[in-house]
C-alpha cells in the first residue's frame, strides 16, 4: 500500500480492475482495508473500480485512519513499514510470489523510527543480502519503439557525483553489462514463450560484427548489434560514455578508452550484443528510436532524466539480487497530489506486469 | 552552407520555401551554386522547392562539386571554412545582420589544414573575443509547453566530467543565469513587442516567494516563480542540481547547499524569477510542461539528453558574446544520411527564426 497519506493507495484503487483480471494470479493489498475502501471511493468516475472487492491483508492499526492525506506522519510511517515486513515475511514463506511496492515517504519512515534510505535497503536486510541492484525498467508504448521494452541499469546510482570516479571500473561496467543482459533476457524469454541460445546466436553476430571494432587504444564505439535472426533472441545493450561526446578521442576524458570500451569488448567476446560507449545523449534517442532493449548508464541522471521524459509514470523499478521477486513504481509519494483521485496508476500497474513477466 | 558532403546543403533547400517567405529579411547562402542545384535537386517532391531562385554567395572553387557525399574530404573542409570566413567579413561590415550555421565536420576541417574544434571557436577568434558562451535553445513545439520556448545553459559543457567541479562555482552559476535570463528577455520581449519592466515585477514577484524560502544552510530548492501578471515579461529559470535527488541534503555531496543554491538566492535578490537547485530528472519534466523558460544544466548530458529527447532536429545553438548575431543547427553533418535528400531541416528553419528574433 506504500505511505497511506501519499498516492499509493489511490493507484492500487485505480489499477485494481486491471490487476484483479490479470491471468493466473490474484492481487492482495498488504496495509490497511479501510484506506483501500476510501481510495477506491475516490475513483467513483469508474462504479467497476468502486465496487470492486480489493483483498486485503490487514497489517497496521486504525491509527493509521487518521493520517491526513499529504502529510509526513509517524503513523503512516509505521503502517507502510508494518506492510513491507509482512509481505517479505510471506514471500519467504513462499505464500506470495512476488511484491510489488507503491511509494513511501522516507522522513514518515524516519519518524516512525526506522532509518532506512528506502525501500530497498529493508529488502535487503530481511533477506540477508549484501549485493543488490537496482534497475529501472520503461515498457514499450507510445515513446518507445522497442518491442520488449527498455531497461536502465545504473554503475552509480545514489552517491555524490564526486565519488563516481572511483565507482566506475572495467569490472563493474561488465556487471552492469551482464545484470541488463540478463534480466532482459527473462523480459524477452518469458514474452516470446522461447530460450535463448547464445552460443548459437553469438557466434553469428561475432562475424557481423568484427570490421565495425576499431584498431587500437581508440574510445571509438565497439558495437555487435544483431542481425534480424538474433535480434529475436538476445538483448541489445547500449553502454554510454561518461564523458561528453564520448570523450572526444581522450581530449575530454580518458575513461572511454581505458575502462569502458575494454567492458564492453569483453561482454562481446563473451557473446553478448553490445554496443559504446556511445554518448548519453545520442543513445538515449537511438534507445527511444528501438535500436536498443538496453542501456548501462554511467550515473543517475544519465538515465533518470531520459527515463523519466519517455515514461515518468510508466517506468518500474526492480530490485536484482534478492531471493525474492520484487519491483516497484519509480516514483514518489506525491503527496502535493494525494487524495485527489487524479494520480497515474500507469507505473504500479506496468510494476505488476513486470512482477508477473519475472514469476515465469 | 556547411560542410557540402553532409546534410548542410540539402536542410537549406528544404527549407528555403519557408526561408524566403520570412517578412523584412532576405536569405543569403554563403557556399557554391551547383552545390545548392543540386541539393534542391535532390527535394523534387517539392516543385516550389525545385524551382526556387536560392540566392547564393559563391565562396569557394569548382573542386568541391566533386566531393563525394558522406565522405570526409579536404576540399570540403576548405569550401565550408571560406563560406564561414566571408559570412563573418560581410556580417562585420555591416551588409548581413546575422550568420546561421549548417553542420562542418571537424575531421574534413582539420584535412583542410584547420585546426578549430568547430565553428564557434572561428567566430571567436575572427571576432577577437575570449568570453563566449554557447547556448541550446528549443522553441515551443510539440513536446514542450513553454509559450516562448527553452533555453538551455551549461555551466560546464566540453569539458572532462572529472575537471566539472572546479569550474563550478557560485560565480560561474550566477553567470549562467544572468546568461539565460538575458537571452530568454530577448527572445520573450521582441516575441510580444514589449519590453521588460525589472523592477515593478520584480517587487511583485518577491513577495510571492519569501515564504518559500527553506531556512538555515539547506540544500532545499529556493524558489521565486511568477504571478500570472509577472510571467508575461520576466523569464522562468530553473537551476539544476549537480548530485542526483540535489544531494539528498548534502548526504550525496554538498554543492548544491555550497555553491549552487546561494548564486540563485543571489539572483533572486536581484529581482530574476529563478528556482533551485532542483533534481536534473525532475526540473527537465516541469520544463517540458512549461514551468520554465529557460535551465542552467550543471554539465553537458544533463542539457543535451533532455533537450534531444524534446526536439533534436528543432533545437538550435546560440553562441553568445559575439559583436555579431549567430546561431546554428544544434545537429552534426549526419554524413551517413547526406544526400537522400530525407534530412529534417526544422532545426535550421529554428535556427533562422531566432536569428531574426535577436535581430529584434
Amino acid at each position: 500500500m506504500g505511505d497511506p497519506a501519499g498516492i499509493g493507495p489511490e493507484i492500487i484503487a485505480g489499477a485494481w480492475e486491471q490487476l484483479r483480471a490479470i491471468p493466473g494470479y490474484r492481487c492482495v493489498v498488504y496495509g490497511h482495508p479501510e484506506v483501500m475502501r476510501r481510495a477506491a471511493e475516490l475513483r467513483t468516475s469508474n462504479p467497476a473500480i468502486a465496487n470492486a472487492r480489493i483483498n486485503c491483508v490487514t497489517c497496521c492499526g486504525d491509527d493509521v485512519l487518521e493520517v491526513p492525506p499529504g502529510a509526513i506522519d509517524p503513523r503512516a510511517g509505521r503502517a507502510a513499514y508494518s506492510a513491507i515486513l509482512q509481505a517479505i515475511g510471506d514471500a519467504q514463506r513462499g505464500t506470495v510470489d512476488a511484491i510489488v511496492t507503491a511509494p513511501i515517504h522516507k522522513a514518515a519512515l524516519h519518524r516512525a523510527g526506522y532509518h532506512y534510505p528506502g525501500h530497498t535497503e529493508i529488502f535487503a536486510e530481511r533477506c540477508g543480502v549484501e549485493n543488490y541492484a537496482m534497475m529501472l525498467y520503461l515498457g514499450a508504448g507510445d515513446n518507445l519503439a522497442s518491442q520488449h521494452g527498455l531497461a536502465v541499469v545504473h554503475v552509480t546510482l545514489h552517491t555524490a557525483m564526486k565519488t563516481i570516479f572511483e565507482q566506475i571500473t572495467t569490472e563493474s561496467v561488465l556487471a552492469k553489462i551482464h545484470l541488463a543482459d540478463g534480466f532482459m533476457r527473462r523480459i524477452m524469454g518469458n514474452s516470446r514463450r522461447q530460450t535463448a541460445d547464445r552460443s548459437r546466436v553469438g557466434g553469428e553476430a561475432v562475424s557481423a560484427v568484427s570490421g565495425a571494432v576499431a584498431e587500437g587504444n581508440s574510445s571509438a564505439a565497439v558495437c555487435r548489434l544483431p542481425s534480424a535472426v538474433s535480434s529475436a533472441v538476445l538483448p541489445r545493450i547500449g553502454v554510454c560514455s561518461l564523458n561528453p561526446h564520448a570523450g572526444e578521442e581522450g581530449l575530454f576524458g580518458d575513461e572511454e578508452i581505458q575502462i569502458i570500451r575494454p567492458a564492453i569488448e569483453q561482454a562481446i567476446a563473451e557473446g553478448l550484443q553490445a554496443c559504446g560507449p556511445q554518448p548519453a545523449d545520442t543513445i538515449m534517442l537511438d534507445a527511444r528510436d528501438g535500436k536498443y532493449d538496453a542501456i548501462v548508464a554511467m550515473f543517475h541522471d544519465q538515465g533518470h532524466i531520459a527515463l523519466k521524459l519517455l515514461g515518468m509514470y510508466r517506468a518500474v523499478n526492480i530490485t536484482l539480487g534478492l531471493p525474492i521477486i520484487r519491483t516497484s513504481v519509480a516514483h514518489g509519494t506525491a503527496f502535493d497530489k494525494a487524495w485527489q483521485g487524479t494520480a497515474d496508476p500507469g507505473s504500479l500497474l506496468e510494476a505488476v506486469r513486470v512482477a508477473v513477466k519475472l514469476c515465469g
